[in-house]
């Protein structure tokens, strides 16, 4: 397996949260997905559009996640994700650790899986291109 | 021009509300994007997925809205959707009024087009399928 | 431990799904949220609105979550969510199981805990009323 | 009245998409929102969780808005937003124009009140403080 990290900085905006003025906990993966999408576009240099139409593949779906919620965030914190991704055959994990002022306030753990549609348009698991992990290879 | 209208009940959820603990705005125009397909759906017999097979054509993105927000909502209402189309040659607009206890907490109109995609991919509006409009005129 | 059920219909909506034409999962952690919220009305006979108004709490953010989604759901789709109530002391667990025509979907597991503000304002646990925890015994 | 100016990038995500490819039209709103939020703090030197600490009021809630969709943005596009207010006396209206690669894609007008809570917890609008309003005159 190869290894890759990423670390971003993500605004919590006044939308995110809820009326008890702490993120409402969805909007933490829809920044984890978009983490992954980043995470992804450092190490190719193609962003997920371009992705998709270069790498002749349909995404990378998620089949399992995990994530355990330490202390809460709020509107105006500029939280940092890192996230490392280990490459398997025809699925990768990402762990992210999002964190402010040095303390992890979330992890959370995800499973994907590299999809193309087949011949019905369904989308079926398929090995990741030799091509694309060699650049995790870092 | 013909007209139609749909009457939906939606509850505003905990998540659809900000700290200040009243509904966060673009959360209204998800209820009332979901609203056109739900009236549509109405007329038609067709949900939105089914639309876009059967009646050959990509979608009815918006070109312009407007609204107006008299009351705030809260987490625990039940509003009401009232939401009248009128249908052009190739696009429409619906009207939606929010309201609880009788009472109009938002307006909103909207415009949108009717879309194919042509042979490059590229979404372009089309006129309306007489079959489509039809179902309107009630 | 006491244990109360719930089940609800929810419509995916063309909004719910991303450029794959599937739901964009973190729209999963929305329909949970709401499907806990809407399982303790049930067993309470208060909105969430009435619950932290009436039961002099603040909420219950989570603390962990896990899921394991093992097939798409698209727009249009009508999905069942079972939620299943464990009540602990200050804290409880949720089982959600989202399906289509009976077949399983999406599992989702969750521990939240039940938090009030101290005299700082700050959110700290507390142990669960017993005229609350009193009504999921059915 | 007094104006203020302020630009930021915006990257259109994957989940911001929907099944046409498409951003789907609400998460516009959300970037205004925030886009609006910033703009204030770029004046104020404080973020949003900031002001509303330090300016004693309540919040900017919307009371209308506007908007035109000329062009569709799709994931991966990396938007600017230039927003500019014109405050009043208690109300603020701000424009905003999303552009892709110097080309508008969407304009957005909304109008905005200055609001506190009364001694029953209600939201009512009041006169924007001179301290506030003087940063706005650059």
């Amino acid at each position: 397996m190869t290894t890759f990290s990423n670390k971003r900085v993500v605004r919590i905006e006044w939308g995110d949260c809820d009326p008890a003025g702490i993120i409402y906990y969805p909007r933490y993966f829809e920044i984890f997905d978009a983490s992954t999408a980043m995470l992804i576009e450092r190490a190719t240099g193609l962003n997920k559009f371009q992705q998709l139409k270069k790498l002749h593949f349909s995404g990378y779906p998620l089949v399992r996640t995990r994530a355990r919620f330490l202390k809460p965030t709020r509107f105006g914190d500029d939280v940092t994700v890192e996230s490392t991704i280990k490459v398997g055959r025809s699925s990768f994990e990402v762990e992210h650790k999002l964190s402010l002022d040095g303390e992890v306030y979330v992890e959370c753990s995800e499973k994907r899986v590299w999809v193309v549609r087949d011949a019905g348009g369904k989308l079926k698991s398929q090995a990741i291109p030799e091509s694309v992990r060699s650049k995790f290879a870092k």
